[in-house]
């Protein structure tokens, strides 16, 4: 394998929005009560202006705060890497490059907009956020931004999760998070995000000291992923790639492919590929409309692929990919063809998961492999055809704590949804 | 912080032997029936004979093979870090470094022997490796390192962590390593790396098809270990500094503290810093005399500091520290006085551990706590004393699976030896 590192000093200084890069708007997002377009106050209860300006901003370009890329450079730029070993064992003309986003503290990409939801919350003087965690990816990066600008974090987490991950809240709680099991009105319930969500909006709107934060989804969330797609590109540069065939990260609420993902948009001939889990398959099998994104119906409703408010998915091990709806602008790119959209087994995914740990020594999340197991698809029709296909995914966290999956896998007992 | 990169060019291609660099030559291990020196021949049984030269090498530069060197680049070189947000925190005049060992697929400095290891065994024709593990990390790093060569690796895994870990096991089988707890024989015994040695060497004896592998205290595993020194002094130059004042790393068997260590002994001006458990205190309580490695005195007898190798230490957290005896070469370094030793408890280490989690965003292992508390004493006796001095440690891995220890910390249910 071959990494691509860049210097501190190369790092994004800008953000890639992609809204006003849509060939045609966004719909707007509905109120839950009048179902009228929200207003910037509609929504100033949960977000600084700041990010709420951002949701909607027309601007190609939007300034990464100093404050925030000194933070941001205590693991960014993250390195490109070319693996070339798992090029080999699967023997295939295919160039396969990964974005490592997990050397971030929290192990995920999520922490590239932890840090500035928390640093934009601090401007605004509020010293305390809510939020709700599925995998405990964002839980994690949360606890650990608002560490760093002494904040209080309170985390309502998906159960099933608390359950499975004791490690993942004890590393919440190192970094001074708050953290307890959703829904916390019903022991019995293996929740959901949609859930914690509720969870988490209902505790901000009864304190006045707090706001709330998503760790997907929302349009300010996507935009502050885009570091990713950005150094990428340079990256791959400097790799002699003029671009990629195709770019493929797996898809629960959008983040992390869009991230990736949206910085290539504008390259027509580079093929994008959202992988979700055939247990959640939003994309693939949901319907086209205006939904919530939470099951107590609290939340605005937006236009996107769903599979209803109130869907429970199974208790699948990559908790971030369970989510009812997803970003609307993913929805919309996946709607116009821009993008595709692929669903598959979790057995698939541990399958290419301990290929990938093999070949390059690295562990990763459940989230993660499914991401590796489509590129492993793509590398084999490579092979098929014969073309030298260029393939880009997002490494987009670590499977460190999420090792009682791979038991499960190993011995037999998981089910394959 | 800033990070100091190096090309995977600019990786060393030689090992730095430190032999023929002392002042006086080692006193020999003796054979454990005759007592008389050890001969090659008598090693046959357990090592390959490319290592067991290595063992006693009068070479100043050993060079690493082409295949190990391939492998090693999936992690090497490590980043070079100063730790910029530390020394804010701690508002002291010295500049902190330390070299990022826990990038590597164990998430420690194992690998940087495993892999050689593995690789001569395999050019001797041995398909099957067996060997201890105290806190894990050395079993899943030759996991790794036995998976890249299609050999078997049969692990005996210190009985308290066995338990203590799950997640540790679950990592050796993802690489298909077989994992057992020791001692086997007594299912009540909690285990020390002194009886794990003693399975691991008995099993390996009674086969044909097997030899043994150990992850520190003999010199070619120091001598694998010297890439992280000779890294550093080539990153550090980089950084501006000619030498560092101080070098520190927790100390085991040694490994990662000769690792990072020798490469700076022939430079006077630099003192060398053992971090040891107050628990399991070798180099600081112990005799300096001739004693088995093993609990079963199946070992050569090794002129070293020890406990005596019934020692049985507590069950801390830093389950790779707790070994009575140490690296042969370190003892000598540490009896000539050379190097300085001192031990702390696991109180400061947790203490220490969580503030860097917080400055730089990093969960270290209770064995790299070790280092990180020392680093911090010598930060603040620099602000004292008004000194730019510049610390180097090594962060010889990460506490991604040692969650459980930090959750005992923080609920005040740690015990503090």
């Amino acid at each position: 394998m071959t990494r691509y590192n860049m210097s501190e000093s190369e790092m994004p200084s800008a953000w890639f929005n992609i809204l006003p890069r849509l060939a045609t708007p966004m719909d707007p997002p509905l109120h839950p009560g009048t179902r009228e377009p929200v207003t910037p106050d509609d929504l100033a209860p949960l977000f600084p202006m700041a990010l709420i300006m951002q949701e909607m901003s027309p601007e190609p370009w939007i300034d990464i705060p100093g404050p925030v890329l000194d933070i941001l450079r205590l693991w960014r730029p993250t390195p490109l890497v070319r693996a070339e070993r798992l090029e080999k064992m699967l023997d295939t003309p295919a160039r396969i490059y990964f974005k490592d986003e997990s050397v971030s503290p929290a192990g995920s990409h999520k922490p590239n907009t932890a840090v500035p939801q928390a640093y934009y919350n601090k401007m605004e003087g509020i010293n305390r956020l809510t939020t709700e965690t599925g995998a405990g990816q964002w839980g994690t990066a949360l606890s650990f931004a608002t560490a760093q600008f002494d904040m209080e974090c309170m985390v309502y987490m998906v159960r099933a999760s608390f359950e499975q991950k004791p490690y993942r809240k004890i590393m919440m709680e190192v970094w001074g998070g708050n953290v307890v099991p959703s829904p916390i009105d019903d022991p019995s319930n293996p929740g959901s995000l949609g859930a914690a969500i509720s969870d988490a909006v209902r505790d901000c709107v009864q304190r006045d000291d707090s706001h709330y934060a998503l760790g997907s989804v929302l349009n300010h969330v996507l935009l502050h992923q885009t570091v990713i797609g950005l150094e990428a590109r340079d990256q791959l540069r400097a790799a002699g790639e003029e671009l990629p065939d195709v770019v493929i990260a797996p898809c629960g609420g959008g983040s992390n492919l869009g991230g990736i993902a949206f910085p290539f948009v504008p390259d027509e001939s580079v093929r994008l590929v959202a992988v979700e889990p055939s247990a959640c398959p939003t994309l693939t099998q949901g319907r086209f409309e205006y939904d919530f994104g939470d099951v107590a119906g609290m939340t605005p409703l937006m236009p996107m692929y769903t599979l209803g408010a109130d869907f429970m998915p199974p208790s699948i091990h990559a908790g971030g990919l369970r989510y009812h709806g997803d970003s609307p602008i993913i929805s919309k790119l996946v709607h116009e063809g821009r993008m595709e959209a692929v669903a598959i087994n979790q057995g698939k995914v541990f399958d290419a998961a301990i290929k990938f740990a093999n070949a390059e020594g690295k562990v990763p999340a459940p989230e993660c492999g499914h991401g590796i197991a489509v590129a492993i698809d793509e590398a084999l029709a490579a092979k098929e055809s014969g073309e030298e296909k260029v393939i880009l995914f997002n490494y987009c966290g670590h499977g460190h704590l999420d090792l009682a999956a791979y038991d499960e896998y190993l011995s037999g007992r998981m089910v394959d949804v």
